[in-house]
């Protein structure tokens, strides 16, 4: 970034495609991105800030590489759902730096839009949006749509509002480009709007749109204000977050940030052993409590390990399945659901239990201990089948996303009912497996 | 549906959403559908079959409820990725019924886009595109976009082709609509093209489109010829339907059905259960072959259920980081990462053994306990954190989905590593430990 070469730079920059930009500007050693923001325009600014990665780069630095002023600009220039994003990573006092040089009425639009919660449709839409009168021609909304296309975030579809600004009706780009015209845009308008709230869950959001393959979705309020849109890009994003966050879960661990170093990854991974070792004390406890009956007959160690590991690993899958519904809305909550449940359970738990019990009389020649071993099991995998079908319920129902009930939080827990179980069990055989 | 109200069923149905359509459309009861099909336009039928989930509906025996000929012009007027994904669902058989009612060329089309692997991008592309030569202006290629606007499947963009059909550019619709009429469109041509082959796996395609915020992608071959375009709406169907698969293989069960009954619901959690109870069995082996050292100190088996369990838990958070970062396509196969997750299996297994040092000395009085349990502790999660690590690369090398290891085989396996080092690691202090 020698001076003389200013252009080429910037005709090379621009070339780029709008996420590669991003990529590049972040990368860029921070003495050369300090020319490099003097020489772009804040339209490509914008264009950057717009496509850089809020859990990627540390989005705030950068734009505090600029002074306030030029800052200000670009946050003003961006489309309003990343700006939005972008002032959410910043504290109060910055937050009230920016917007003080912004027009109040972009301030205030603003500072309305931070309050969203993350997880809504609020803080995805953006206000750049094309919206039409009611009472056009096909000639007079592609005028407008030429007009507004460089600052809208998507042009497919056009929203129709009433005198009062309600939404009344969407027109699509290629409805009006395939139409004469003088056609009143009426004709074409469909009005069987499909809509948000803003406060809607993200999830949801991303499930209509994935549903109906739109390429945008307007977020209402309760009178059918138009207050903003979502484009399919966010709503990419909004699955991908989504999954990794059930696939976290699962694993009680973060996999959103994968490049992490030895210490950091350790750092993130150990609470939740801890904080699960500790619910595995309990276990020990119980069998420690039974070691009269483990001396009586030591081969009842030998399948501690196999029942905690199978019950955990049926309790599993019904978590999975269970987090799934619920993800995907089809929760039933009522008494046939659980039924439905409960007989699964015993399903498994049955072809499980005989499975052992067949495996092990013939095995250890003891048709008692076989025995043992399959009722401990099956009733094991029932009670590991309910935990996990409920537990995410109950934490749904309570207001909490159920993928924070973590597959190794269900199998600690019913490795703890799996032993009291399978001791009790076999508590009531020792008599027949004393010395075994 | 009866007569006299055809026309107002056909103007209600059509009135709805493309999605509502095949909603409505597959629930309808089947001699109200054999009505259906008979009054609907081959182009609505289309729309129908187009919106219908292959995975979610007998889509075939929709199809086949209506003549074969008129089968064969609705696949025809379907996009071609909708049609092939519904022929593949077919039988040779009924596949070479059906093209062969369609006209020669169509029929081959489809025959050469049967033949690409369901993972992959060529099974998500439609032909339906938007082509150019170069050498146009702003308003030749507009009026060539209004003519085909009908049938494209995505209208976002135009590919520019060169005289022996290779992709050469691409212009935005945008571009198109904010430039004037009369410039050449090479003005306006990014040739800075972002294309993928038919053969690449349509996860890495859909990190691209989410990356750049497409809207769609152009698919070539190696010469850069055109072959189709993928749009964004199945891509969004692609992140999810690999989420799933990516969740599924963690947790051991197919959760991409997750309304079945408790009879299809205990079925498909059985295989794996007892695939896994097997190797469950070697674990109850190595434990009963210890007998004689839990006799002398039945204390040990209070805590076989805390170190499978911890060792476990470990396994899988590596498992799924694992799993991730191939997903994502960021893995290094390096000693150097190797040598990373050592270090952070060491760190997690030193913080986890040592804590369990501490509770079970203080609990049990007991030092020497305490520190054996500890060791063998921090060594199963070593192991698990290893195997947890190398077991999905691995089975990426071979050339399978990482995802296909599951978190219950991993805890299931590290089971039996967790006490192979328990008990040889109990063996080394059972001097001391007897009658404890």
């Amino acid at each position: 970034l020698q001076s003389g070469q200013d252009h080429e730079f910037i005709d090379s920059f621009e070339a780029l495609h709008d996420f590669e930009m991003a990529q590049v500007y972040a990368e860029l050693p921070v003495q050369f991105r300090a020319v490099a923001w003097r020489l772009l325009s804040i339209a490509i600014l914008a264009t950057v800030f717009d496509n850089l990665a809020v859990d990627e780069v540390d989005i705030v630095a950068l734009l505090q590489e600029m002074p306030p002023q030029r800052g200000a600009q670009v946050l003003q220039a961006m489309y309003t759902d990343n700006a939005v994003d972008l002032l959410q990573e910043m504290s109060p006092r910055q937050i009230a730096t920016y917007l003080s040089l912004m027009p109040k009425s972009e301030a205030e639009s603003a500072r309305q839009l931070i309050n969203y919660d993350d997880q809504t449709a609020g803080s995805l839409m953006s206000t750049e949006y094309l919206a039409v009168k009611e009472d056009l021609r096909v000639d007079d909304v592609m005028r407008l749509v030429k007009k507004q296309a460089l600052e809208a975030e998507s042009i497919s579809y056009v929203y129709v509002l009433d005198r009062q600004g309600l939404l009344v009706g969407v027109i699509s780009l290629r409805d009006l480009l395939t139409h004469p015209d003088n056609l009143p845009v009426s004709e074409i308008t469909n009005d069987r709007i499909i809509s948000v709230s803003a406060g809607d869950d993200q999830e949801q959001v991303a499930q209509i749109v994935a549903d109906y393959n739109f390429l945008s979705i307007p977020v209402t309020d309760d009178d059918q204000h138009l207050l903003g849109v979502i484009t399919v890009d966010d709503i990419v994003d909004v699955i991908d977050e989504e999954a990794v966050e059930d696939y976290s879960g699962l694993a009680a661990v973060n996999v959103s940030q994968i490049n992490d170093s030895p210490w950091h990854s350790a750092i993130k991974r150990i609470p939740w052993l801890i904080a699960l070792l500790l619910l595995g004390m309990a276990t020990a406890t119980v069998i420690g409590s039974f070691d009269e009956l483990v001396k009586q007959a030591a081969i009842l160690a030998a399948f501690i390990s196999l029942i905690t590991g199978t019950a955990g690993n049926a309790g599993t899958q019904s978590l999975a399945l269970a987090v799934r519904r619920i993800a995907v809305g089809s929760e039933h909550s009522g008494w046939q659901d659980f039924l439905s449940e409960v007989l699964a359970g015993l399903l498994v738990g049955l072809a499980t239990g005989a499975s052992v019990f067949v495996i092990v009389t013939i095995w250890k020649h003891n048709l008692i201990l076989g025995f043992a071993v399959g009722i401990a099991m099956m009733m094991a995998i029932l009670v590991a089948n309910l935990a996990g079908y409920l537990i995410p319920l109950i934490i749904h129902k309570i207001g909490f996303d159920p993928a924070v009930a973590s597959g190794p939080f269900i199998t600690t827990l019913s490795d703890l009912t799996s032993v009291l179980i399978y001791f009790n069990v076999a508590q009531l055989f020792i008599s027949q497996l004393s010395g075994s």
